[in-house]
């Protein structure tokens, strides 16, 4: 299968929606805060001790996923100022980069003699994201000096860590050199950077020097446990393991490579299928940012970084281009939808980084106990943070979202997900009619196709379904229609009942728990919608009698269902009998939540 | 009101076979460990920089709680040895006494120069201690000595913190000195006594050279946020809290101070009816070792510690005394029976200091966001902590329980608790016939009480009652019983039915929980009597069917009870469908918990 790229896809609707907030808000916002924190004049390479905003070790990364993000929003929409800010930027890295191609900010101006010697320093990660900026901006503009200071760069890189293997470690602590690595391939077509990032995947876990090199927490936190191809189980700090998933999912595609595609999908089912939250967020503890162990989902003191989420559908998306398995396409909508989404406010101009399932300040405020374990919880978004990886991360996935769309092969063109949208590519045109993720109904037409098949994915969430088209097979979720016509319409129908979902009763955070969801979109109410009533004093009823209305700030539905509250009184304890009186509560989409103050937040009702 | 004391009753049942546990384990024990940490030596005064054993701040009222238990225990049964090492400690006393009085290891032996300058260091905390049990070995042997040393050590603490007013602090930053001088006024009849203590209870909260001293967390954690008569919730370290209270009951008993006793009320009531783990346990959070706030009486982070429900019981009691309701006998009892008897093992030799109402050892080991929380959390109890406090105050408890059963004025008896017992005094004779606390049914017969009024309380857990005596009217929880003959036989029966009781709404903790309960006793469920299912997967049946077995090491019966086990399934998430099967769950008393090994432990269970 190949990948219908972004870049041949005009969104429309909700995505265009998003898209637009992102390129007229997201992206000068998170400019303006890199400006203001010294992150860009950090490439002048001039600060000096004592001198404020000194840089650190990741800044590098924070411009790289900024550029990456411009390179993809102005692919649809040109912006010359944008367009000189990046080449800005590249003439800096050209004026600064070493005679031998190295590269970093850190390293340069705070460190020069510990180049390469800190294996949780960074250097490849950011060197990595550069490499993904510069092939997004190549392919954006048709420009090559940045791609040509990469290159040279990655060249330092592959003679200090292959050539002479002289650096004081042999992968990097945070991954994503790999994953940018295949992406250069794919630009270049240069074979060496497919093998670069292969010897970093297949090295990982296998040497000493690694073993010995400074480490946080244990080996398992940057998967360095063991080889990947051994690996069975998601561990360790999440986003650092999806990004290197993803460039496992890479190699195994690109080389045919069996063993690694095994090992990935032994990954993917770990997280999708014991350590994902409903949202599709991952990491249940700040501890280390990382998985825990299967079913260990706790919702108040969840890290679910926005990071995680979009790494886990970057791996997903991946895994979606080798098996037209609709678990791939389902996680991807699940992560995106809602964690990744939460990430960002609805205006665009304030971020989570950490992405609770549930807010409580009134246990937090009352028990020093809980305020301890709250630890990095932020309940209302913030403009930039020290660590500030995800704002410009949920902009370069807003701006790319259409890369998740379609793939196909000779024969079929696989539709994994339903935008408003138009898509040529090969003398192909499928036009998309929707307004997922709000409703269920999307009108395909297609054009050119005659003779292949259309292979439309049933979403997970679907408890039933209607396609007005003779569906020749079903396969792992994706329904398979032959067109016979030049100028094909298929209309589909996922019916977005408002739906109650129950966790496996071994996630014991959920146990006795329901979650209101309507396809693809898990809901949550907030308090100030609810009144004084402590969430967790109200239950739902099974019959549901959802009422639902068009929110247009939240481009979606908020829904008000049947529920129950406990009844008052006034002793501390009494003898059981059960008191509840019926009310109505009100949801709101997760992904909206946090937008107006300061709430509780529940996700998870008593039933 | 007086107090029937413990010397004038002669236990059976139940309590006989605490107190020679206590006797025969429990004090032997502690004394082995005081020993083996240095606490006995420490009396000699002898330590010196770079020797093992550095004296703490509180080891003076370690050795006198234990000193205090002695005093009780061989009130009823004489022993010479036990006798003879108090009296080695008194005469250490005498030898290492200052000649102005003083006497304080740690301010002599360490920190000469620093006495009475740091008002969180224990200085009038131990002496109340050493005072307590003076007046306790004096009631138990008539041997004056210690006494006379404790007076000439309060004759200079008057001089110092009354008449000169010279040390740096004006009241302790732990309370306890004020009830021991009581005690003390109460035993030697000198007013000199009672007015030290009205000093330092009065003074509290109301001077600034208290706030400008060091202090720890806030003003509200010692009780000094306000002058104590104005209080109305019991805040801060919940054993210096209780403390307090109990020397306001005296004081209020004793000098008829209505507005002293309004506050007493006030802060009782906003314990029980706020504030009060259903075991009787106080402090909802290790920070502080604290009160919190209303309702907040988390579970698993629960701090509710063996001293603070001993004094909780001990402030009860007091109440007891002047005002004949029942909530107080109440709450002491369910402090004694459950949170306080918690606090050592049933064989006598280990302890615990916090008294957690969940123990989950799953979810601390996955989670370490949760293993931080945790905090002091033991699951298994130990022989003795480096906070000893918990373990000799366990066994002064136990060897003086009589306190708590009688008080009488003229015209009336009240029976508080009910214990296999006979107790004669002011020529009444009364004997209890019972197996109470594992059967409701209770013969009284009462001799020398003709004409009298014998008042028993029906205990706020019995749903019915009753009794074959005539009963002249129920006030505050107490049947008023005229007694017509000389000896008089009474029949009670408070049918002892497994009851499910849920906590007031509030209790964000319990939402949709119960608590399986008999008697005065909670129960919990532990998981090594439950299969491998974790207890939160289990949920009780409301018609609980119990079948009940007398467990001889327990003295307790346990219960088995209709339940229901969540259903295990494969996926993650999946739509709601209710799945359980029905099963029995079976539960101890919560008092025996962690006496067979490292368990998960549950009290509150889904319904």
């Amino acid at each position: 299968m190949k990948a219908v790229p972004f870049n041949k896809i005009t969104l429309g609707g909700y995505w265009k929606n998003r898209f637009d907030i992102n390129k007229s808000a997201t992206i000068p916002t998170v400019y303006k805060r890199f400006t203001e924190t010294g992150r860009f004049d950090a490439f002048k390479f001039e600060w000096k001790e004592g001198d404020p905003n000194r840089p650190h070790i990741f800044w590098d990364s924070d411009i790289a996923k900024w550029m990456e993000a411009v390179a993809y929003a102005i692919t649809y929409c040109p912006d010359k100022q944008l367009e000189e800010i990046v080449d800005g930027v590249v003439d800096l890295i050209e004026k600064n980069q070493d005679e031998n191609g190295y590269f970093n900010i850190y390293f340069t101006v705070c460190e020069p003699e510990n180049r390469f010697t800190n294996r949780m320093a960074h250097e490849l990660y950011c060197a990595g994201h550069l490499t993904e900026a510069a092939v997004a901006y190549y392919n954006a503009t048709g420009k090559k000096k940045f791609l040509t200071l990469m290159e040279k760069y990655l060249e330092h890189i592959e003679k200090v860590f292959i050539k002479e293997d002289s650096a004081e470690f042999c992968t990097p602590g945070h991954e994503e050199i790999e994953l940018a690595l295949v992406k250069l391939y794919d630009c270049t077509g240069n074979e060496r950077y497919l093998e670069m990032s292969k010897h970093f995947v297949d090295v990982r876990g296998t040497r000493q020097k690694d073993e010995d090199s400074p480490y946080y927490i244990s080996h398992a936190y940057d998967q360095t446990h063991m080889p990947v191809r051994e690996m069975k189980i998601a561990t360790g700090h999440s986003v650092r393991a999806v990004y290197l998933y993803c460039a496992m999912a890479d190699l195994a595609k690109r080389l045919g490579d069996k063993e690694l595609l095994a090992a990935c999908e032994r990954l993917f089912d770990s997280i999708a299928d014991k350590q994902m939250y409903i949202t599709g967020g991952i990491g249940s503890t700040s501890y280390g940012e990382a998985f825990t162990e299967d079913y260990d989902l706790p919702n108040d003191v969840a890290y679910s970084e926005t990071c995680a989420s979009i790494g886990l559908a970057l791996f997903a998306r991946r895994m979606s281009l080798i098996d037209a398995d609709s678990k791939y396409a389902d996680a991807a909508e699940t992560a995106i939808y809602n964690c990744a989404l939460a990430g960002v406010s609805l205006d665009g101009n304030s971020f989570f980084y950490v992405n609770p399932l549930e807010i409580n300040l009134e246990r937090y405020r009352k028990n020093k106990t809980y305020y301890q374990y709250k630890g990095n919880l932020l309940t209302e978004r913030v403009e930039v943070f020290d660590c500030s990886c995800c704002p410009p991360n949920i902009a370069r996935m807003i701006a790319s979202i259409g890369d998740f769309l379609y793939t196909y092969d000779d024969e079929t063109v696989y539709v994994h997900h339903y935008f408003e949208s138009e898509a040529e590519f090969e003398g192909i045109k499928i036009t998309q009619n929707t307004e997922y993720p709000n409703n269920g109904k999307i009108k395909i037409t297609a054009s050119g196709m005659a003779g292949k098949t259309l292979a439309v994915r049933i979403p997970g969430w679907a408890e039933s379904y209607t396609i007005d088209a003779p569906v020749a097979k079903t396969e792992k979720g994706y329904a398979y229609i032959k067109i016979d016509s030049d100028e094909k319409e298929i209309c589909l129908d996922f019916p977005m009942e408002c739906r109650l979902v129950m966790a496996n009763p071994a996630v014991e955070a959920d146990i006795g728990r329901v979650a209101l969801c309507r396809g693809p979109l898990v809901y949550c109410a907030e308090k100030l919608d609810n009144g004084e009533t402590p969430l967790n004093n109200l239950s739902l009823s099974a019959s549901l009698n959802a009422k639902l209305e068009f929110n247009n700030e939240m481009q979606a539905y908020t829904v008000e269902a049947d529920g129950f509250e406990d009844e008052a009184f006034g002793s501390l304890y009494r003898s059981y009998s059960p008191a509840k009186k019926a009310r109505r509560i009100r949801f709101i989409p997760y992904f909206a939540f946090a937008n107006r103050g300061e709430s509780d937040m529940l996700i998870w009702f008593r039933i």
